[in-house]
């Protein structure tokens, strides 16, 4: 089955889908996006996806041509055209393609990305046996509720907990305030209730976060919304990270010393089973 | 003239270079880049550039394939093929073309861009009036002094002075101390010393910036590098910019008041003209 890409108003294979050099996403970061998962055609809270996606844009001052309908539009097409039992989507909007200078180009429209993609696969033994987290202080900028493409601080740090043999980097500031990890957002369980960095414009906020705290809501579990020192992470009961593709994953180890006793805790199992039990009744909003 | 591109191996018109939406500069800004003029067909300072260049590069842990000397061939034949005057060269480096994932991919060749334009020209008026600054809160990340092509907030700091019919915008920290502008070192003078913002993780070690701290010991300046409050440069006697493109540009007013008498001082003037007379002498490095 084919990768295929979305590019202003065509489809066609990913390799073909080519851009200028001149376009603002590739000589600045110009740009937002999004990633959303569509279970058996079906895209998961589809419509918060797209709020923030607009929300994102609005925030960097960038005028949006196509609408929400439009958009969604072009992710069923897609989501159908590449056929993959579960599909990642990406979508990325730049502010398009001009000589380069920083200042806004006039009279320019915006570049419109959407890749189509099998859904990576979490291993069943990577569920059970759950991650290791390595800390790293965060260097991002100030606006991290902003989806923006311009992701290098991400990557180095993500790189770095890869190069740790971990699967994520939980990104702090130097006072020890937990913000979120590099392509993540984090949750502990301190005594049965299940508490997460407050949103503030140092994290993302996460979909698949806010999924959890309704799912959580669902089993009548407590939450706590607050701000969170890293100290508060290290001695809590469990851990676990959310985002798009994996959805929700338990956490073993951070920095190389174990979570608790080093296992998957309960809170987090009975969280993951919602989610799983959630997209097999179909509920995908 | 034609404006040209270079791309990874081969010289074409500047329409006619795509790169792939999976390039990790279009989703990531994972790359770093150059800004250099040369002169008459004469760089300035281009080993200076070069070495910031690779300097940039391995912080960011992009390893070039391209040697100092590969790329300066590059850039001569450009320069020579373009055959402008004075040339604005562009230098991009990316950690490649891979499918999305946030770790660093494997066995991926960087991707090598290249422009050729003709240096803008600023105009003898503004030289003369000055131009003005706006104040805005620095929200980049911790390590501005990496030229990273991340710069979404150097776009939205430079177009918010756009906006106020400014020239720039000097970016400080919420207690105060100025880092640079959006595109641009920023120097005052006080009391005929001049003083710009000590080298930090902040701001980027600009080029011009140290070609403008060399002239005033050509010129018996007295110079210092420091932590620069915004209040000292409101107060200053002269305040000047350093830039590739531009060079020295005197400013005249920051948010509306102006600064001092509101016209350019007499120690920017002297820099000012030292550095054309460098130019003109064809002292390049």
């Amino acid at each position: 089955m084919p990768e295929i890409a979305f590019l202003n108003s065509a489809y066609m294979p990913i390799e073909d889908a080519k851009i200028s050099i001149n376009d603002r996403g590739f000589v600045y970061g110009d740009g937002v996006y999004e990633v959303m998962v569509a279970y058996g055609g079906h895209p998961f809270r589809m419509h918060q996806h797209l709020q923030r996606l607009k929300r994102s844009a609005a925030e960097i001052r960038l005028a949006l041509t196509s609408s929400v309908e439009e958009i969604e539009r072009v992710m069923m097409e897609g989501i159908e055209r590449a056929g993959f039992d579960d599909t990642m989507v990406y979508l990325q909007f730049t502010r398009g393609v001009a000589p380069r200078k920083h200042s806004f180009p006039a009279n320019t429209k915006p570049t419109f990305v959407a890749t189509f993609r099998e859904k990576p696969i979490t291993s069943e033994q990577t569920r059970r046996d759950g991650v290791n987290l390595v800390t790293i202080e965060d260097l991002r900028w100030g606006a991290c509720f902003v989806k923006s493409i311009a992701l290098l601080p991400n990557v180095l740090a993500y790189q770095q907990a890869q190069d740790s043999e971990a699967f994520e980097a939980i990104l702090h500031a130097a006072d020890g305030v937990v913000h979120e990890c590099s392509v993540s957002n984090i949750f502990f369980v301190q005594d049965g209730r299940i508490v997460t960095p407050a949103k503030t414009n140092k994290n993302l906020h996460g979909i698949t976060r806010r999924a959890v705290l309704d799912f959580a809501n669902d089993l009548d579990i407590p939450t706590s919304e607050e701000a969170v020192q890293l100290d508060a992470i290290l001695a809590a009961d469990e851990v676990f990270l959310s985002g798009t593709t994996f959805e929700v994953l338990g956490a073993v180890k951070i920095d190389d010393r174990n979570i608790a006793n080093g296992t998957v805790g309960p809170v987090t199992q009975r969280v993951a089973a919602h989610f799983r039990l959630t997209i097999e009744q179909g509920r995908y909003e």
